[in-house]
């Protein structure tokens, strides 16, 4: 075992590493998106996880406009430690469209399928 | 439903999007790797997963000199565009380590910890 420093990880050009979230119990890959060091050290502080928005150039802690957050269960590094792997509890929609996950479209013989049903909110 | 055009896709300033592998039946999330267009049409039409190698600048088939190939079951598009969830069927371990997945190391109590058990091929 070793202590976790986050300044060991290997960042992008831009000082970001790459987290997917997957539901931690039904193994469903909900999103995609960006942390940073500060944001890592904020997610394991607080226990839910903190994004970096690049859009915004903010933090972007998950569900504070939309309820939509997402507590951390546990946090993992890959081999090359560029990237993370958040085992998370969502509650409701991951996705700002109002689908569980982000990844709603599939690719069936060629074409793009919408496979969640779920509908956006109203 | 629209027809898959590749070039809809939003791809990082040199031209890479990034792919989440996720074995289809256990849901394990097995690595993050880059993709560009090309490496997306190769996959598509060969049904194996066809990665573009950053460090070598180069396309890379998972599995060509390894035999740990990634059959392909479904490519997802996430709702911007701009990362993709393959659902694919493992053969063996998917990282270089010898380990089934790429995330072999958890922090739990603020320490580093190795959760597979899986050694190296000999």
């Amino acid at each position: 075992m070793a202590d976790f420093d986050p300044s060991t990880l290997k960042l992008s050009p831009d000082g970001l590493i790459p987290a997917i979230a997957q539901q931690h119990d039904t193994g469903e890959v909900l999103m995609l998106a960006w942390m940073t060091p500060a944001s890592i050290a904020r997610t394991l502080a607080e226990g839910r996880v903190v994004y970096w928005s690049r859009s915004r150039g903010a933090f972007w802690r998950k569900g504070d406009s939309s309820g939509h957050v997402q507590r951390l269960v546990e946090m993992r590094i890959d081999c090359d430690r560029d990237c993370l792997l958040l085992r998370v509890d969502q509650t409701g929609p991951a996705c700002h469209t109002g689908r569980r996950s982000c990844f709603h479209t599939a690719l069936r013989d060629g074409s793009e399928v919408a496979i969640d049903g779920g509908a956006p909110p109203s």
